[in-house]
């Protein structure tokens, strides 16, 4: 099965981007540095748009810019495109091939903005738009939903964070994570735990905060993908402003929790649903939280602004086991193809 | 019952806004107008954060300023706040009480940004902390799931793009937006009908783009809130990367589909939803959309640009009646308050 192969390839594809990327983040970022940008604009759709989710906190907590996902319609339908002349945009697609991403790239080029793009097909048509590339290396992605690139696409933007800090304990980090992703592959079989009590599933929330907002999103897709689940992905903050009013017994939740910056909220929030008998997935590092949960998906630890590489990993195979057991194919989809031209 | 008093009182607090408004809004617009922002930022949970969306690409078509939904987590819990010096930062909040957007004001304040807060309490902490108010003027609202001081934050942004394009013919459209939102009232029926056939269902997904990208947003929560259903928001763009996957026979999709921009792609969705036999619920003032429909809810025909104020009328009937078929008290979601104190 493809998808199972580039799940299990991630360790290797994490370990040849964060060498062979490195110089390259270096050379992008001090271009940018010189640039002087006010902001950030991040292009994306589908999984790449949850790696653009978890650079809009990097680039903000680490380069101290303000980054706003792109709105590619008020380009490509209204004809209005908002100012990006102060704007680093960063495109980002697997295959370089999302007309909308190309476009809002040229017009931020056109503009005097900075582009870069993110992909894994350095001969794009989006690679060619814009003013510089960072390839992602991660050889043919063949199954239709994106694991090994979406992981990729994650350690770009971690890349180029760690360049614009020039934080040598960063660049550390960085290095060590291809392990602790190893490390991660082995939720395998937990994973298909939870998988058998969310066969009997239609319906659930995947909850993520900070770095892993990105996390519950992807998971979410992930879910829609391979398993027809209607998986929903919340902020726990957003998941109290209304949608906690779903929540009946057995309503099945998926809580990624991993690090300690939301840690007493993460308790808060997993006591609460457990007093309203809840069905709690839980993916964390930290034993305590674990314990509250009904399938405990335990992961290496690492620094919380890497835990979204390692974190997804349980998910993927979450998704995956829960399309086995439901006697569906991971590599065939209902209704998707693997490059989707949206304008 | 409140929450359907607070539905039939949105004409005339969309009346009361506009008139009495506009000149507050001009003074805010030359405000910031001198102060020659690169972006905007607008910092809102819940139904606030729906309005934000809208306000996303408002400021984008009509003030040329790319904006960013906020990511409060990075200042009140990372403690790593991104650059706003340049931003115009705009709080939204019913309440002005959401501890994490008031941080957002004081920060974004602090640091040299010009803040703004559109709120219902022009004595709440929120407004106390930014350079200048919007009050809604909305009267009390006293049902928990908000409707309209939703429609007014629309309105309050659409009051602030029309004061920044001087455009007299903005202003004309304005003006005769409450009388289309009382011919939006009359959806209440059509709703009706529409909630008979999801009284059977337990999930669902609300489709919009474009400024109503926002509406299907805020229609997906009001399903949530008042009527327990799992409805996911998607722009149609992002529900072909992916989640059309969902989609087997019977699967219902609540599609927004006002003016014309998107027209063609709404009509080939459709279409491709009906082959895939999904129950199809639309909203639109074109009757060539609504006979693709399984039921139609018909608008009254406004600029695109208002369309939103007009589109979520339908859905705020739809899910007061759900609820009503389902015997639940729309009044009293379980597990919700009026306020919800985040970090």
């Amino acid at each position: 099965m493809w998808v199972e192969q580039e799940i299990r390839q991630q360790p290797e594809v994490a370990d040849r981007l964060i060498r062979e990327g490195w110089e390259e983040s270096r050379q992008i970022v001090n271009a940018v540095r010189r640039f002087q940008p006010a902001l950030a604009v991040l292009a994306a759709r589908g999984s790449s748009d949850n790696a653009a989710r978890y650079g809009q906190y990097l680039l903000g907590a680490f380069a101290g810019l303000p980054a706003a996902l792109a709105t590619p319609s008020l380009i490509t339908f209204y004809r209005r495109p908002p100012r990006m002349d102060h704007a680093w945009v960063i495109g980002i697609s697997q295959s370089g091939r999302s007309p909308d991403i190309v476009e809002v790239i040229r017009e931020a080029r056109h503009q005097g903005g900075w582009t870069l793009a993110i992909t894994n097909d350095p001969a794009s048509p989006l690679a060619s738009a814009a003013h510089a590339v960072l390839p992602l290396r991660a050889g043919e992605e063949r199954a239709v939903a994106a694991t090994k690139t979406y992981t990729a696409q994650l350690i770009a933007l971690a890349l180029l964070v760690t360049a614009w800090t020039e934080d040598a304990a960063m660049r550390e980090d960085l290095l060590r994570l291809p392990e602790a992703i190893a490390q991660a592959l082995d939720t395998e079989e937990a994973a298909q735990e939870a998988a058998a009590f969310w066969q009997r599933v239609v319906h659930g929330v995947v909850i993520g905060r900070g770095f892993n907002y990105a996390t519950a999103f992807e998971v979410a897709l992930k879910l829609k993908e391979l398993a027809y689940i209607v998986a929903e992905p919340y902020s726990s903050a957003d998941f109290l402003h209304g949608p906690i009013a779903l929540v009946e017994p057995g309503f099945p939740v998926f809580l990624i929790a991993p690090g300690s910056t939301f840690r007493s909220e993460m308790e808060s929030l997993a006591r609460l649903l457990r007093e309203r008998e809840a069905h709690l997935t839980l993916c964390s590092e930290d034993h305590g939280l674990l314990a509250m949960a009904d399938v405990r998906l335990p992961l290496p630890p690492v620094p919380e602004w890497l835990s979204p590489m390692v974190a997804v990993i349980p998910g993927q195979w979450f998704a995956v086991s829960l399309a086995r057991w439901k006697g569906l194919d991971p590599d065939r989809p209902r209704g998707l193809q693997k490059v989707t031209q949206t304008r």
